[in-house]
């Protein structure tokens, strides 16, 4: 990233000191508004100010570290300013700036112009008015008009950020920003639904948009055939419509009531560490949430039964680069962080509806455009949940049983980036194990086709309606303090034995570890069981002897397909490798660098690992990547079925014995489990065997009529 | 495997015709004692019979797919003899053979002797003899009697079966059915409690033990060093005790309890298709549960939404092999179907300890070695599963959420092999997905090693134990008829476009599909995204035109490290692919072979893909294998957290929308969620924003007091 030092003076904004917070708390609405006022203070009055994000600058670790060490020792906690980080532009220009605000002292500590070619995240006032314009425009009217359209249709406008093509490739630039808009239709039989499923019915006309001006700079025709020609708009033919609402299906009337009940309330305590910041605690584990615009929900300070496990844990960014080639689609690659945000896409969860049984809630502040809060209520839902058995066995001699349930802690969020959804969720359970969990849903990214055609980049998920490829490649940032803060990254591999005097049966193997000891990128290899892991080399299982650690459980994927020339490959830096281990340094929080739109790459964690630095028993960070190639099905559509990835990080001899076995036995008096009563062997049928010899004689009908 | 023609007649025996029993009926009690006695009766009344298995002889499917044709379309039924299959011993022999019983006409229509070398599976009874055998012999007595054990001690023998090494070596042979035991002390400080976990006491003593004569044949010592060194029994060191029964725990005591309930009862419906046989029926999809003493549960007929998509769904087989190669563990390497059976090992399942919610349980009959009815009480537990949200979407305009949840039914058993705990799950979505899930748990098999030291072929888990490294590869056994009885296996994948005029920018890429036209092993190759789909190309999608098909979601493993001329390999077919294709024939259920007990190879479903069948559009099975590499970490004893594999078989193009499209909204009035009221923010704080904006204005409590 190109920076130049902003023109501009930094005076010093006499503002009122805030209240002590804690060093990473996220932002109060009144600290928000302190950053904003102290920055517009900064400029002449007659600046317009379009804010992006502000949000906390985190201290650095240098600092923060022994402040957390303080905090868990009960000593007396050393003071860290509090400071704000500020992206904004001068609005209706290209001037990006950050700011670094320190709120303790009032002060604006630097304030710098970024650019060129640097470009900032889209936001939601901006995306408003990007449609307002696409749709007011005169010349992108004189295409609709083109489609004679039944009267009454709703056009509807999805802007997108516009991606990064040749660049130089003569034919069209992006040093601007800009947006690139997708239109559909509602349903022209019913246009007054304003939930119809535009994405089945898309049009071809494409208009974009300049971000500085607001102004239709181009209109892009799709190609609807199996090459690159476009054609005018002609008369539109009205496809059936295709919707996801309750109200337009058949319901399915056969599914009963099934209820979570913690009669005693959630195992779980929240507390508040920071007036935004909230401690949780949960059977042995303890951390910090935080959450800011671009990451969401962010995991600070994670201990088990008192032991440093991480220093932070965070979805870094994501990127989705789609199949088809051809203008306006081969720059559609989207980063939903840097490119949007997971904090200010995420939903206001609703009780019952987004998760079951006691559910804490966890809201937040942002900002919006002008700097003004942003109030962003259940962005966070907290839960336990059943995961089955969590370990079982039985002696067969005696016939005895020991088992118990797998239960888990759940921190949810789930994020509407456009047409499709993220559920994004840390899972905690008692074996010591962290989860990160997502689960793909929401609408294809639809284009219109010609009917009757397919094309090997897509699928037709419906009449007129193609859903391009395309890859999603998420990086979970892991800064890990595994029992301390320096760790390093080995991988075990299991290899077969060579056939000899000492193996000769040809049946032996053994596993061995590798220290990778600099940075750079590595990947799975099923072929010899690679596992990585984290391990603090100088902290020994007093059992066995092994340094402790956690490995981590990734599932594989297709690594980026765009070529290496691409500005896709370029851009998305993590897309590459399958584990990225780097040296910690502040601000290398983004796996596709700090902005991500219309980016040229150079900025994300392929380069900050290209330093080559020491990664052995060091301060690193460990990025862990993982993904889908989605091919759509017709099933994705309207809405697809969630697609479920999930990353573990599990202990390897960091205890000396399963952290489970502490879990109190499942026991039908703790789980009150009953004979499904329903079922037509109960109900209907008088002959056979059909429930035999189960513990039912407690009666569960009056047990459940207890809660 | 080879066969001989038993020498014995074969009288007809004019037993009593059995009612009328669906052809894929389970045996029931009646006929299990009328298989005996009819084969009792065909030997002279001196000769003693040793069960090892009665079950159901399968119709061929040239019978049975007519018959279940004609019972979805309401035809009259053709009737199909009821068949039981039986393998036995003559009792203190090695006269293994199987026999075919007509059920419906009291004949016995095959008697064959097997061998040589061809070897049954252990049975309950045998293994209980074996071990009293090995523990009353002098011999074995007099090397225990060098351990110089505290007064009291209980030694515990658990009997392995022999498995297979070199065979010709010269130094042993396993021409002979033999068992080897593996000793060990439960805590002699605690030699009363009859469930100490004598796995963390193993001793260096292993008698090896005739199945013919029930007399120790061998008594061998385990090296306990780095090398194959084995030393005479010295007094043993008494460690401490690592035990996993409750009352050696400092319980947890702050997990609060979690009840499912169901409060209008269960969604599914099950019904009785025979005596021992179900029917389940649950959210448009039916299918026939069976069970058997190998296999336990078999889903036959399996339809969604009237549509068949699978004949038969089981687990076929598992073999874990071990990782030292020093005698006599480099012939650890179990079939725990084939050599034990996951029908006649299942746990009785308990209410409110195995499964959570509304449960319905099914039981079973299998039989004994004296050809007596065994109750198998609640072997399979089935209920539903609240899995996450199922779909979601937000239109960012209006606001509106559509949101259903993840709704699964789950049919589990769990199996108990010596040590080592399996829980087996089928399990169904609303969204036409069928799962196959494997939790691995139980307790590590274990030996003795010299105190501080460490070898690369196993984890140090407790002072003086080691746990080798082994691997669990399954194989699932596939009989698709999707959308009809012809199917072929095709598999996509993902391919860069080259650079071209067509493809400027580097970013395209494309997905063919490859068909497999000659029975074989397939592998996975994630660098392509290669997916294996099942497809009926006769049938084609009405919107897209793509066959119906539906593809295997299974995760990689690292195929056999025991070298190919291992007998490891040669006897474990499945474990070398992670797709077996190969033409329907009858009697061709089991991927390792249908006698798996030190087994030479040759009879698995390797062998049956070298015919090179054509298996496209035709007749097909398809064997999915999936494992583990369990290296193990000292966190997995003494008993093991679960560690869970997935196989999930989901529609491609088989619909034409989202078949989940029509689940109900999830809603809290059908949810009753509660905000959570033990969390500290709620309860010990006034300050801040803890809970803001919730949906919990429902009174919960109300509410949930109503159940």
């Amino acid at each position: 990233m190109s920076t130049e030092q902003a023109p501009v003076s930094l005076p010093f904004v006499g503002a009122k000191k805030t209240t002590l917070e804690h060093p990473l708390g996220p932002l109060t609405a009144s600290e928000i508004l302190q950053s904003s006022q102290i920055l517009k203070g900064s400029w002449p009055a007659e600046v317009t100010i379009q804010f992006k994000s502000i949000t906390l600058q985190e201290p650095n670790k240098a600092e923060l570290f022994p402040f957390l060490t303080a905090e868990h020792s009960g000593s007396a906690l050393p003071k860290i300013d509090r400071r704000s980080f500020v992206v904004y532009y001068i609005k209706n220009t290209d001037k990006l700036h950050e700011a670094i605000i320190n709120l303790s002292t009032g002060q604006v500590e630097s304030n710098v112009r970024l650019g060129p070619n640097v470009h900032s995240n889209a936001d939601g006032e901006e995306i408003i008015a990007v449609e307002l314009a696409a749709l007011a425009d005169e010349g992108v009217k004189a295409e609709i008009a083109k489609l004679q359209l039944p009267e009454g249709t709703v056009v509807v406008c999805d802007p997108w950020i516009y991606g990064s093509d040749g660049i130089n490739d003569g034919l069209f630039t992006d040093d601007e920003r800009f947006y690139q808009c997708f239109l559909y239709v509602r349903d022209p039989k019913n246009p007054n639904e304003a939930d119809s499923n535009h994405y089945a019915m898309p049009l071809t006309i494409s208009p974009v948009i300049s971000a500085e001006t607001m102004k239709v700079t181009r209109i892009d025709y799709m190609p609807t055939g199996a090459d690159h020609t476009t054609k005018e708009p002609s008369p539109y033919k009205v496809q059936p419509a295709n919707e996801y609402i309750p109200e337009a299906q058949n319901l399915r009337k056969d599914l009963k009531p099934l209820n979570v009940i913690q009669p005693e309330g959630a195992s779980f305590k929240v507390s508040q560490f920071s007036e935004q910041g909230h401690t949780v605690a949960w059977q042995k584990w303890t951390f910090k949430v935080g959450f800011n615009q671009r990451e969401g929900m962010v995991l600070y300070d994670v201990h088990y039964d008192g032991r440093p496990l991480f220093y932070r844990l965070s979805l870094s960014d994501m990127n989705i680069p789609y199949a088809d080639p051809r203008n306006p689609f081969h720059r559609k690659a989207a980063f939903d962080l840097g490119d949007a945000g997971a904090g200010i896409m995420a939903n206001n969860l609703q009780l019952g509806c987004d998760c079951l049984g006691s559910i804490h809630y966890l809201s937040a502040v942002l900002n919006d455009d002008k700097g003004e809060v942003l109030e962003m209520p259940n962005v966070v839902c907290i839960h336990e949940q059943d995961n089955g058995i969590g370990w079982k066995h039985t002696n067969y001699r005696t016939g005895r049983a020991a088992v118990v349930r797998n239960r888990e802690l759940v921190l949810q969020s789930i994020i509407t980036v456009a047409n499709y959804e993220y559920i994004l969720a840390f899972q905690f359970n008692q074996a010591g194990e962290v989860m990160y969990e997502v689960r793909a849903t929401g609408i294809l990214s639809t284009q219109p086709i010609d009917e009757g055609l397919t094309v090997p980049w897509g699928t037709v998920v419906h009449p007129g309606v193609l859903a391009s490829h395309h890859q999603h490649i998420f990086s979970l940032r892991v800064d890990p303090m595994i029992d301390g803060p320096l760790n390093s990254v080995v991988y075990d591999e299991a290899h077969p034995m060579p056939r000899s005097d000492f193996n000769p049966h040809g049946v032996g193997y053994t596993v061995d570890s590798t220290p990778i000891t600099t940075s750079g990128g590595y990947d799975l290899n099923y072929d010899v069981n690679r596992t990585f892991k984290i391990q603090n080399s100088s902290i020994k299982n007093p059992i066995n002897g092994k340094p402790v650690a956690y490995k981590i459980h990734v599932p594989p994927f297709q690594k980026m397909l765009a070529d290496k020339d691409s500005f896709h490959f370029k851009r998305a830096e993590f897309a590459d490798h399958n584990i990225y281990v780097t040296s910690y340094r502040e601000n290398e929080l983004y796996a596709g660098g700090k902005y991500t739109n219309q980016s040229r790459g150079g900025t994300g964690v392929r380069s900050f690992a290209a330093r080559k630095d020491n990664v052995q028993d060091d301060d690193i960070v460990v990025w862990v990547q993982f993904g889908i190639n989605h091919v759509p099905r017709i099933e994705d559509f309207p809405v697809m079925p969630v697609e479920i990835i999930k990353v573990a990080l599990k202990p390897v001899n960091f205890f000396t014995k399963n952290p489970a076995i502490d879990v109190p036995p499942s026991e039908q008096s703790f789980n009150k489990s009953v004979l499904a009563k329903d079922s037509a062997a109960q109900h209907h049928q008088e002959t056979g065997a059909a429930v035999i010899g189960t513990n039912g004689d407690v009666c569960c009908v009056k047990e459940g009529s207890k809660l």
